[in-house]
């Protein structure tokens, strides 16, 4: 059907690769604390103040795509497969096994999203590697398996549908008026408040137009940038600080809900686009999955993006 | 960005719209009961044996879409929206509160696939609708929030996406070979054997190539026909029989699972097409929702659809 699967039977050997059960705390020892550090594999990034390390950057465990094999294509009868080349790292957010990214200070924040920035710019030197997801999902019904803050960072060595889509819809965009699509829903969205959840003068967070779900999000810089890996670090610090404010705020309004967290950027090597605009995409986790969007592609949202922003926008957070 | 959705405030109104404690049994009342049947809208069409119905079909209490309103289309900036338009309904496939569809009789089976044919030929004289998706979710996993044995159908004022990629995957196929790339999927796994799970002379059930999650499964009739709309008698016994074992098997092998069901068919008042071929896809929902799916598009996989296939191939059911 045209699409890429990434078939990676080693991942069902983790302790949770199945089935329900999940624990919402580690049972047992949790591989991300400190002492801990043989538990993952040997770190690609550290941040270390004072001796003791802060955030981590290591192999996953039970990696769904991997850098040492050799890359490959295959045909088999009228089916296609290319060796899972490609790699899937875990950034260990912080030491404290309990504190919640949005219970972390602005700098642990920015520090986050440094290490994704680092890492983009040390995997994209693999020319194999096509494109980079990084992101996060917080809490048992979202997937996570651990408590310990974490999120992730996997590059593929093709451009995944969801990024192809609004790639090409930018391009689209642009071909007809010769301006990015990212900055034209800023300008708008600036101008009608409607569903703007907070501003700042480097950044923006709304409830998208045609939100696909309850609550979904959008952090957005507000200069045109199309790549993630050329951020300045004045950038870095205000959609930070955007976030921070946004999973406060969601902590209070949905009761400290599970969420994905990820960033929508330029495929790898090419960071220079006039019609593409790097971005962070949050998404509360509220209701069960449903099959009709499995089924569809189509997605129901029973929230109106224009009441989750009102609602967000009134919900007050302690600095 | 280019795609629909469906803003739906009322659903936001039932009683498990949102969050976490959903009860695995009804607590009070079953609407879809014998005997309630006031508590759900008028029917639309019932099976009725010795005076007592045994299938209803009626429209959904909270629709996401509905007919009785005006078709329009609207811009507002860079955005575009249209009404609602549509229709949600939903098959109660039994009387009885506690048999599951694995568990019901194959007459029964098949008069939940006659149910949803006979809604699909009357929803199709209404021209504003383009497209029908049937699909069952069983189970809280799987967003049930009803535990009565039921199925959905939703028709939509435009072709999603899901369906739109299928149709065009086909059309190119087509394009190159003048066959129709179902007919080629049943011809090289009927060959092949590795990916069936059960055969029979109308009908073939898979887990095919590049699946995208553990044990997805795909029921195909050999003959090639493009809209459930035009299948006959003979050929959705042969499905319903093959369904019937397919989920008995599941729930032997993974123990009740979860799972959305759903028939993928062409466009309304498109009956004939040389390179669309209808069928139902099974997924049984074995793993919590994961972020890196929603933020690539692009699906991980631990379980080969060769090993999944193998598995319950072994797993034996009793008629």
């Amino acid at each position: 059907m045209g699409r890429w699967v990434v078939i990676a039977p080693e991942r069902a050997d983790r302790p949770s690769a199945f089935l329900r059960p999940v624990p919402e705390q580690d049972g047992g020892v949790c591989p991300f604390c400190p002492g801990n550090e043989s538990m993952t594999p040997p770190e690609l990034l550290a941040r270390r103040e004072n001796g003791a390390w802060s955030l981590r950057v290591v192999p996953n465990r039970y990696p769904a795509l991997r850098t040492e094999i050799q890359m490959s294509r295959n045909g088999l009868g009228m089916f296609d497969s290319m060796a899972g080349v490609g790699a899937h790292e875990v950034v260990i957010e912080t030491a404290d096994h309990r504190t919640t990214l949005a219970e972390m200070p602005l700098p642990q924040i920015e520090a986050v999203l440094r290490a994704w920035q680092d890492r983009m710019l040390d995997l994209s030197r693999d020319m194999r590697l096509k494109s980079l997801i990084a992101f996060k999902n917080h809490g048992v019904p979202a997937g996570a398996t651990l408590f310990h803050a974490h999120s992730q960072l996997i590059a593929l060595p093709f451009v995944p549908d969801a990024l192809e889509a609004e790639l090409s819809a930018g391009r689209r965009h642009f071909a007809g008026k010769e301006r990015c699509v990212w900055c034209d829903i800023v300008a708008q969205e600036t101008r009608e408040k409607e569903r703007v959840v907070l501003e700042s003068e480097r950044a923006i967070a709304i409830s998208p137009w045609a939100a696909r779900s309850p609550f979904e999000l959008w952090i957005l810089p507000r200069e045109h940038r199309s790549s993630f890996e050329t951020a300045s670090a004045d950038e870095l610090r205000a959609v930070a600080e955007a976030l921070r404010t946004l999973l406060r705020k969601i902590d209070v309004a949905l009761e400290k809900p599970a969420f994905h967290l990820f960033l929508h950027t330029m495929p790898l090597r090419e960071p220079l686009s006039d019609s593409y605009h790097w971005h962070l995409e949050l998404k509360p986790v509220l209701t069960q999955q449903a099959g009709f969007e499995w089924a569809s592609g189509c997605y129901i949202n029973p929230t109106p993006p224009e009441e989750a922003a009102s609602f967000l926008r009134q919900t007050e957070v302690f600095p």
